[in-house]
């Protein structure tokens, strides 16, 4: 059983660090997971992209094969990967900036504009997301999510990231 | 041409921000670049493990072949990464921690120790590395690197990091 997940956004949105978070909590809860991030094309043309890998065996292939998640949070980033999803699999985007997905299962929700308006913060984006996200990862708990965030984040902007994962649960509940 | 670099040190010594640090610091220089962690046995029996790829190309397989450089921060780390080095690869290691290497092109340098000391913060030991580590890597250049820090570091600890590596820059010089 292998679990495979990208977040893509601009730089500047955190996805690096929200993957790092998730792939931390994955490892809390149990599974073996690989981490990366490939600085290429993509981090050149302005979007930053974060694969998670999860796993119940040791991961020999640490490369996406098939896209069992997406995480969108523009345009460009929803059209560069969306190729590679599997035929299941589910696309998230931020459903402001994007407007076009050529995909059959697909959750919007306005996560930027949540940032901007509840959290009057842009930077809680990313843990808004991976709150989002959750309730359809089967590999990763809401607590060990929690737990993972409160050892990464810097110790001044803890106050607001917890709250930006749980409103993000509770809204993809 | 390929260049593959690994960190490994027990959790808590920052060898996953390391890795992002100097794999945007490759960016940043005009490479490609992959950085990953793999949470598998090693970060399960209390190590951590980041590797970063540079290359001039697209990177097509991101798993190390072989690698040209490894940083210890302890003995196990040491004797459980040393198998995968290129037969003409240097070996960073912590020198306190770290009594025995079986490998011929080793630099030893008491990373934990001057970040105990000279710092009085033992958690700059992953900037110390980083400064030591880069005049060996021709992949990263020491502006990119400090230019990378500021943008990645928590701006309370700003104060020490570039400070850090600058200091190991110039011991590893």
């Amino acid at each position: 059983m292998r679990y495979e997940l990208r977040l893509a956004g601009s730089g500047g949105q955190g996805v690096v660090l929200a993957g790092i978070v998730l792939a931390e909590a994955g490892l809390m809860d149990g599974h073996f997971v690989v981490h990366s991030q490939n600085y290429g094309p993509e981090a050149r043309g302005g979007n930053s992209v974060s694969e998670v890998i999860f796993s119940d065996d040791e991961i020999d292939y640490p490369r996406a094969l098939g896209l069992d998640m997406l995480i969108a949070l523009n345009q460009k980033a929803c059209n560069e990967n969306i190729g590679e999803m599997k035929d299941d699999g589910l696309v998230i985007v931020d459903s402001a900036p994007v407007k076009k997905v050529l995909w059959g299962r697909v959750l919007r929700v306005p996560i930027q504009r949540e940032a901007d308006h509840t959290f009057k913060d842009p930077r809680v984006i990313n843990m808004l997301a991976l709150g989002v996200l959750t309730p359809f990862c089967p590999w990763v708990s809401e607590n060990s999510l929690t737990e993972s965030i409160t050892r990464r984040m810097p110790a001044k902007s803890l106050e607001l990231q917890p709250e930006g994962v749980s409103r993000g649960y509770r809204e993809g509940q």
